[in-house]
C-alpha cells in the first residue's frame, strides 16, 4: 500500500512537471488497486480485533494501521487530483512557478518517505522529524501563492492554468497533512503519547 | 460532537454570506472543543475495545464510531477553512457568485443533517439517499467554477477574491465528500454491505 501510494505521489508531480502522459495513466491505473488494497487491509485489521481480541501493544499497532490505511487512501486520492490538473495543462505552456511546485513537491515526497519509513522502524524520533516539516512545506505554498496570483492578474488568459497550478500546491500540503496525521499516530503507537492538536508536545 | 460540526459549518456559511464576524469568531473558539471531543470520542472507543472485546455488531458500531469521529473533526476543519476565507472577504464587495455558493451550502447542509440522523436511526435508506446526491454537489461546484473564472478574467483586481471563492466551494465538496463517507459506514453499519469504491452496489 506505501509503495502504491508513494509511486503514485511521484508520478503525478513528473506527470505535471515533464507533461508525461504515461506516467499520468500509470497513477489513474493504479488508482482502483490502491482502493481494493485499503478494503483488504481494514478487513484484515476489523477481522483481528474481532478474532485475536488484541490488548495494549498489539491493539495500539491495530489501530494505528486502521488510521495509517485511510491516511494512504486519501494521499492516493490526492495523487489522482495532480494528475487531472497536470493532463488538463498538458498542452499549456508552463507558468514559471513550476520550478517552485517542483521544490514543494521535493519536500513533501520526502516527508513521505521518512514517515512511512518511521512507521516500518517503530521510530518516533523520525516520526517527530516530520511534525517540524509543517512550516516550510507552508512558506513554500504561500509563495507559489503569490506568484500565480500576480502572474494572473498580469495576463488574465492564464487564470485557468493558475487555478490548476493553485490546486497542485493545495493537493501537495494536503499530502503533507496526511504524512503529518501517520506521524501523529507513529509516535502514539511507538511511545503512548497523543500529540494531535497539540504543538507544544510535539517538540 | 455532530452539533458542534453542524453549527460549525452553518456558522461558516452565515459568516461568508452575511459578512458576519461574530459568527465566524464562534467557529474559531468551538475549534478546539472539536478538536478535544475527537480525541475523547477516539479513547472511549479504543478503550471499549480493549476491556469489552465487542464482537459482530457492537465491533462494527464502535469501528463505524472511530471512523464517523475521524469524518466530523475533518469537517470541523473545513468549516475553519470557510471562515478564513469570508475572513479575507470581510471588506470585499461580494462577487455574483456568492448566490451559487449559498445554493451549494444549502445542498451540502441538507446531506450533513442527513447523514447524522441516518447515523442516530440506523436508517441505511436515508443513507443511502445521501450517496446519490454527489452529482448536484458536482454540478454546482462546476457551475461556480465556470461562473468565478470568466469574472476574474473580465476583472483581473477580483482575482484573489475569486480564488478564496473557488476554495470555499472547495471546502464544500469536501465537507459533502465526507458526508459521503459517513453514509458508507453507517451502511456498513446496518447491512454489513462495504460501498466504498463500488458505484454499483450503492443504488
Amino acid at each position: 500500500m506505501s509503495g502504491l501510494v508513494e509511486s503514485a505521489i511521484y508520478r503525478s508531480v513528473l506527470a505535471l512537471v515533464e507533461k508525461d502522459r504515461e506516467q499520468a495513466n500509470l497513477v489513474l491505473q493504479n488508482e482502483s488497486r490502491i482502493n481494493q488494497i485499503e478494503i483488504e487491509i481494514d478487513d484484515q485489521a476489523t477481522r483481528l480485533l474481532a478474532l485475536d481480541q488484541p490488548v495494549a501493544t498489539d491493539l495500539r499497532l491495530i489501530t494505528a494501521i486502521i488510521k495509517i490505511n485511510s491516511n494512504l487512501e486519501r494521499m492516493g486520492d490526492l495523487a489522482v487530483n495532480i494528475v487531472e490538473r497536470a493532463l488538463s495543462l498538458m498542452h499549456e505552456p508552463m507558468l514559471n512557478s513550476v520550478v517552485d511546485i517542483s521544490h514543494m513537491a521535493n519536500l513533501v515526497e520526502s516527508m513521505v518517505g521518512k514517515v512511512l519509513d518511521s512507521f516500518v522502524h517503530k521510530d518516533s524520533e523520525q516520526a517527530r522529524s516530520v511534525l517540524l516539516s509543517d512550516d516550510a512545506i507552508d512558506e513554500t505554498r504561500d509563495s507559489i501563492y503569490r506568484k500565480l496570483v500576480s502572474y494572473m492578474q498580469h495576463d488574465p488568459r492564464s487564470v485557468p492554468q493558475g487555478i490548476d497550478l493553485i490546486f497542485v500546491a493545495r493537493s501537495l500540503e494536503r499530502v503533507a497533512d496526511h504524512a503529518t496525521n501517520i506521524a501523529e499516530d507513529v509516535v502514539f503507537l511507538v511511545e503512548g503519547v497523543d500529540v494531535r492538536h497539540h504543538a507544544e508536545v510535539r517538540k
